[in-house]
């Protein structure tokens, strides 16, 4: 079924039709198909589908498509949404409504679930608390294997995952873990404290969602407890809303090291205020430094005013060891985030940096060195300053694009704010610098 | 467990206490601690370890603890480890290891796994056939639960997941599948063509990883089945193995992004002659481009040499302008490997930047206007000209760095190419020449 197929049934009013098509996709798929419909239609459609079939729908549609409905959907219809969502969705949803909705929601809650929720709604964002859900299925390690498997046959529909399972005390102290498979593979009258792993990995409310998914990646789980200060058992998180939190770290670095202020939203949701808003600092702060290799620039008037063509050579000398920079620099930021470089390894970084730079630097300088003095004819004297400038300048901004990350991830500063641009304005300076040195040495004013 | 107790009981010869401390671990973590040991400790201990324990504990190894350990082992051991070991790892491990060992490997597999392997081994790197793995659950339709979950039971720890099962018929098509949550909460006598989903989501044996990852990251599945050119089941993939594959492909656009060519390795293992050559090629593209940049300056070299301070603003002009196409093409060049962006939003994305780039551009050429008019006491003719070529930069390289990435992706060519450094090189070339008909004018010489 796709977006014609569902026109052509709705404008046959073919609805019987088109409720088993639809019912036979995948809620998200129909979220979505939804989403080409005006807001009575989708109303109407939404009506139609089985009530357990119509929240999973629900939960995937779009913040503004979720107000929609329950702005037209009647108190009963509210109630049941709010009663047979996902606790985790329920949390999300309250978190993107306007206050009015929020409280009509609320309305159908009971006082321990707005509590809850008010809980749940203070774990600081990016926190292991703010993604986890509390719909996991837990036993008691007294129980046989047959009971626990009875008591996910009743209450298993209604849970996140059943696939791993927690063994609590009375407390609410989490004492070990039964997988599934391990349930069905073992025999009846076990209990499950025999069959129960006790060594749990778990993480607390106030971690970090990035050191969670670094977890959920070296262990290949499809679940995490979450516990509180007293090690009491409040939430699981799933392997589904881990791969979100991957992409979402990876956007975050991708735009920090772009010089941009991090944002979780869609770029076609942001407004252009807030999209220029997160550009403009860092574009200030880099703007004013560059006038800093202006200065540079202006102590050597008169080199350049006497050898012209030097000048000419500024724009390649700064891109080729900004780019330099940037190549190292995005390397090493990249394998601090993934954890295949630590802080340990600083100076076989810099030693490996050094080597590939002489190296690089040595086949460009070459190229360079020929390439300007044969085809552009500038004479050995310029030829050399400009090249041996691009030897230097590679060196020291490959070392440098590698090293100030891991200077900043000492310092406890994001590694993914000593990027390409900021490295490239060091370099610059720096680059600069040594151009117009070799060119007062070489050419000898 | 950590380095030191295990150096601590190794040095006591306390090996009884030693197993049992390590058996309590994650198999993860049992070959990142024996990985600290020398060979022959290393496979002391891993011939201590249960069999099942150690064959999991082995397909954690790196490559080269592989190696050492299959050069010691008794063909017994090897025998062992071979039958064990999952069918994506088993080709994971011939992929790494030298024809020797390979040969050696070989030796215990039938002929109809070594027909197998060959035939793993030959799907494209990248692709879905390349990343899937055969122990998956099959059922047939007319079973009944009673009869899969026994199944399960007798083959569910051989398999990769028991979590999906799959139905298939004779010919090995894929018929429908049925989770083990079902089967758990249903009926014994029912039959699995009751209760199975025949709408399966699959893909095929040479689609790409890339898009893997992406229905895995719309579905939330734990794992998708794969099929060949006649529909038959060929493999399954489970949801631990896309998380690399999210890592992967983020990793691979951070490195086209910094203009070097994509590599799988993890940076610390590879060489400095290939992380030489991976980096050489795109700085001397773009070393060569940037000369155009420079002849411009050459052809307005009379304008220069009688406003000498004009070449001192060409670094700030430059860094900026190429700061601010970054920004945009970094945005966009995420949302599309994302999906967040797609190709028909391409209008509504220029003008998204083009009043950014206003908003932005203003206020930085403002700020910029009074701070070297005021400062740097440059005169207003400069400072506007100075401003203006600031604000007009702006806006090109913004409206460029989003727009490139769109056309590239629509050209098929991969959209992380028009990257910072491309768009910085283009966007110099375009603001110097804006730079020199501005002060032409503006200046009058």
């Amino acid at each position: 079924m796709d977006e014609r197929r569902l026109q052509e049934l709705l404008q046959e009013k073919k609805y019987v039709t088109l409720k088993n098509e639809l019912e036979e996709l995948n809620p998200v798929d129909i979220a979505e198909l939804l989403g080409y419909l005006d807001v009575y239609t989708r109303l109407l459609i939404f009506r139609m589908l089985a009530k357990d079939l119509a929240v999973e729908v629900f939960a995937h549609f779009t913040p503004e498509e979720q107000r929609d409905i329950i702005g037209l959907v009647t108190d009963k219809e509210l109630k049941l949404i709010v009663e047979e969502l996902f606790f985790d969705d329920m949390v999300d949803l309250i978190e993107e409504m306007p206050a009015n909705i929020v409280k009509k929601i609320l309305r159908h809650a009971n006082k321990e679930e707005r509590d809850l929720i008010n809980q749940f709604l203070k774990y600081p964002p990016d926190s292991a608390g703010s993604i986890m859900t509390i719909e996991y299925v837990d036993l008691k390690k007294e129980s046989t294997v047959k009971d626990a498997l009875n008591h996910i046959k009743r209450a298993g529909l209604d849970k996140e995952t059943v696939y791993t399972c927690y063994v609590t005390d009375n407390n609410r102290k989490l004492e070990g873990i039964v997988s599934l498979r391990k349930l069905v593979i073992s025999d009846e009258d076990e209990t499950i404290e025999d069959i129960m792993d006790e060594d749990v990995i778990y993480v607390h409310t106030h971690d970090d969602q990035e050191m969670v998914a670094a977890i959920f990646k070296r262990y290949g789980f499809l679940a995490l407890p979450v516990v509180d200060k007293e090690n009491r058992l409040t939430g699981i998180i799933t392997v589904d809303d881990i791969m979100d939190v991957i992409d979402q770290e990876a956007t975050e670095d991708f735009q920090k090291m772009a010089a941009m202020a991090p944002s979780e939203e869609k770029y076609l949701d942001t407004s252009i205020f807030d999209l220029a808003k997160h550009r403009v600092g860092w574009l200030l702060i880099l703007m004013i430094s560059a006038t800093f290799t202006g200065n540079i620039i202006r102590k050597f008037e008169d080199v350049l005013s006497s050898v012209v063509i030097l000048t000419s050579f500024i724009p390649m000398l700064m891109d080729t060891g900004g780019n330099s920079g940037n190549q190292s620099s995005t390397l090493v930021i990249r394998g601090l985030a993934l954890g295949e470089i630590e802080l340990k390894d600083v100076l076989k970084v810099m030693w490996k940096e050094f080597r590939i730079s002489v190296m690089v630097g040595l086949s460009l300088s070459v190229i360079n060195f020929f390439r300007i003095y044969l085809l552009d004819k500038v004479g050995w004297a310029v030829a050399l300053t400009v090249s041996s400038t691009l030897f230097i300048t590679v060196m020291i901004a490959k070392v440098l694009g590698a090293t100030l990350p891991m200077i900043a991830k000492k310092l406890k500063i994001d590694p993914a704010i000593m990027a390409g641009p900021l490295i490239t304005t060091i370099v610059d300076a720096i680059s600069l610098m040594v151009y117009f040195s070799i060119a007062s040495w070489i050419i000898k004013f």
